[in-house]
């Protein structure tokens, strides 16, 4: 009988917003894998701190490269790839000796989340379940106070890594925003909101659900990067009797 | 001492799919409030049968209509409105008497869902705390089997109630798609698909995470109508390493 892997999504971060199904899988599963940056103790790690099995065994990947090679070069994608095989060789080996393996994911597995790179390399071999989970970006908006979305409100999401061009013209046509990776990207971010006459309802949340919570309107934050965990909304405008 | 108003989010409908928080709430508060079509048990109440206390009072908010008058007439907004106002009259009272209330919510409250209407006439006078939760496009794409966005994946929700032009050139720019309120909608949706191009990808998610759930192409479906509870899915194709 093969184990059975897991892509459990652990929501925004706060623990208190996991589902109950992750809840019952992170508390009783025996073998624990998750993401982090090499000598980090990892996000998704630190989210389920205290709720792990006495008895838990630990699988840290360790990521090899996350921005000291450019995502143009070729490179990028030949290490990542590497690093990915060598994961799913460890998780398919367990699987294969009858263990179920919980693999931690930050935010909603199957939306921007890393865990899509093992998934497809695992899904032809193994039994693979995943567990859905509130969004980084639904924290936002419910910190923010006001729903992003009315009516027939189009909603985009986009990355602050896109580039200007591409980013006012989803901006532009969009009645509701939510940018994310944006980082370094935040200048370029700005100027693509006011390009989209969108700057002036522009909020940011940064650490959404978690401690340091905080939101405010973009036009009062003055730096030139954000941290990982931020990420913009433009609220939609539409109908509302 | 005034209660607290809840907007607990239940998420896509499969309870083991509600928050640790939402779950806790649901099983402790003695006042629970739901919307539901008249003469139906109503869809957020059904997610939590079995979980109320044996005390618990329940108060129904019934829909004084739905499909009966035209988006347009602006009759409309005008009785939704004053059934709006009539079920915060009754929670704004539950609360000044010191009693919390727990408003059970469908998916995500902020995401395209009627508690905002509660919450934008309450925000003022009482203690509003919003739950968020998994919204019914993740339990889609979960259901589908694929992530939905990829690397820098631009994605749009969109509406099927909107004019044909304007989904031609949401669904023609966008990277990834997910379609809601097909319903009657779906000639239109189909054929704004086919336009953009996206139509060969599109997938069908009838009944996400909820007993009798389907996913399949949507070229392979002929019918001229959907249920409520269908969503429309084309998966981003984006950098995958």
């Amino acid at each position: 009988m093969s184990g059975r892997i897991y892509g459990v999504g652990l929501g925004p971060g706060d623990p208190d917003l996991m589902s109950v199904r992750a809840d019952r899988l992170v508390r009783g599963c025996k073998h624990i894998a998750f993401f982090r940056k090499l000598g980090r103790s990892g996000r998704a790690r630190t989210i389920v701190e205290g709720m792990l099995r006495a008895d838990a065994v630990e699988f840290a990947m360790e990521y090899p490269v996350t921005t000291e090679i450019p995502l143009s070069d070729p490179r990028y994608n030949e290490v990542l790839s590497a690093f990915y095989e060598a994961c799913t060789d460890h998780l398919r080996a367990l699987s294969t000796s009858g263990e179920d393996v919980v693999v931690l994911c930050e935010g909603d597995p199957f939306f921007y989340g890393s865990f899509m790179h093992l998934f497809t390399r695992l899904k032809g071999d193994c039994d693979v379940q995943v567990v859905p989970a509130i969004t980084g970006m639904s924290a936002a908006w419910t910190a923010s106070g006001a729903p992003i979305t009315w009516g027939d409100d189009i909603l985009s999401t986009v990355m602050g890594t896109l580039d200007e061009p591409t980013l006012i013209d989803a901006m532009t046509r969009a009645d509701a925003l939510v940018v994310m990776k944006i980082g370094r990207n935040l200048p370029k971010v700005r100027r693509a909101l006011e390009a989209a006459g969108k700057l002036d309802r522009a909020v940011l949340v940064e650490y959404a659900s978690m401690e340091g919570q905080s939101v405010r309107p973009l036009s009062e934050f003055d730096r030139e990067t954000l941290p990982y965990f931020s990420i913009i909304l433009v609220h939609g405008q539409g109908r509302r009797p």
